[in-house]
């Protein structure tokens, strides 16, 4: 499988086994303002991919959100040089081969089920707390698709009805308050600048969220990346864990936790490859 | 199908066909603190129900949660009188059919789904506000289950951070607002005899709760059934639709509706025929 991550940061590309084994990698900056640039670049690292002793069966895409379903159209948030973007089919007609595309988030998740920290487990939640808040949500095996493929927005449950207007334009949203922007916005410097107490906050936040979905959802396991969650480490996750403690207080859901993501610096290229897997029919799986 | 809905107030039966047309059926007040009056409550009215033309397929239950995966053993929280009771299969052993048996907020969603407000939509949820705060959840065409069969608890989610503690534990989830008790201790009178502020406000909160479910699952719908919500009628729908609108506001969950429940007092029968019908794999479906 080939595997092709896109984000508004970099761009990665890697050979993926089924099992779960990168083979090859290559990354690129992400030209996020210039269309041709950017698709020369995509194109360039799949490319190199391509080579090797066996056959590709197809290439699994994460991408940055919003897209129409199936990913037939992206208009990655943070890549200005692409809106309504045929990624799919252009990167089928160029390389000959079945292609598909999903939200970065919801591929991270399978990514964790796969190979990560939600290993073994049929009902969870993965995020991502980085510059936005996204992710995806896995309930009896499957990922959660919704009605046009968007299911995994936690970034906009409300946390603080009376907090902070989101971008979306909602106020109190997680993303509003927990974000990388929204940290910013709130202390005047970059979020990994942040002080103590706004560690703890956004901690205290994410597991509020959290434990509305735990309720939710009858699940009992939310995993966490990005670099504002793994950034703020300890004090992060602690505080989330507590916040979740309070919330997640039905019999089933009592007992929830939340983790670092287990993939580290693979989730996105696992994640791509498992869209890939899912795509042809063979689903991973570490069940 | 023999549907049968066990409720905090009254069980109800009736023999429902495949299409969903009620062939007959009848009422008994719960005894719900004498467990062998229940029992035989119970069972009477499913032996009336088993008398007829065509064969009973099964018999399909609704029932108040919590109860153990699959509806093994159940324990209704308005119903002192069953504790860990082994209701599937002491009805299965009396009357030598199948029988299945589902939380009746679950059992709503799939009747709503089948022949109430949602017929034809593949995502959405289905929710009681009543004495209680309950709810079932369609993503994809498939009612979730979660890892206990727990899932689709809206009535903790949390809506109000700094509002009052819940029976669960937790400070803010919606049932600790909305529901008719916690209304009623609100407010020093039954939630029926509200003011005009207080039936706003429930709306409201019930609006922000679907907001929040509506942008993390990727669905535009929810229909609202129980006594409290119907009771309090247009201002509660208009005010939770006024702050529907104010949270669902990415491209996918803008426009969400919020709208009554269709089945009417139907509601619980077909709900419980549909279970039964998904058990023997037949599911219900209006698509």
């Amino acid at each position: 499988m080939v595997a092709l991550d896109i984000g508004g940061t970099k761009l990665e590309a890697a050979r993926v086994r089924g099992d779960g084994a990168v083979l090859s990698r290559n990354r690129l900056p992400t030209p996020a303002t210039d269309a041709a640039a950017l698709w020369d670049a995509v194109s360039r690292l799949v490319e190199e991919m391509m080579g090797g002793d066996e056959p590709i069966a197809a290439v699994g895409v994460g991408c940055g959100g919003p897209m129409s379903a199936a990913g037939d159209r992206v208009s990655p948030l943070n890549i200005p040089a692409w809106r309504d973007f045929p990624l799919r089919q252009r990167i089928a007609d160029r390389f000959g081969v079945s292609t598909y595309v999903d939200n970065d988030a919801k591929a991270l998740a399978l990514a964790e089920g796969w190979r990560g920290a939600a290993r073994g487990v049929g009902d969870y939640l993965a995020m991502v707390v980085s510059t936005g808040v996204g992710g995806g949500v896995v309930c009896g095996g499957r990922l959660l698709g919704g009605a046009d493929g968007n299911a995994g927005h936690i970034g906009h449950v409300i946390v603080e009805p009376a907090g902070r207007r989101c971008g979306c334009g909602a106020v109190g949203c997680l993303e509003a308050e927990a974000s990388g922007t929204a940290i910013a916005a709130i202390t005047g410097a970059p979020a990994a600048a942040a002080p103590p107490e706004i560690r703890e906050r956004t901690g205290t936040l994410v597991g509020r969220a959290v434990g509305s979905v735990a309720n939710l959802l009858d699940l009992r396991l939310a995993v966490v990346a990005g670099s504002v969650a793994l950034g703020f480490g300890d004090v992060f996750f602690e505080a989330a864990q507590r916040e979740l403690d309070r919330v997640a207080r039905l019999d089933f859901s009592r007992g929830a936790r939340i983790v670092p993501a287990g993939c580290g610096a693979d989730g996105p290229v696992l994640g791509a490859a498992a869209v890939g897997f899912r795509g042809i029919g063979s689903p991973v799986t570490d069940r």
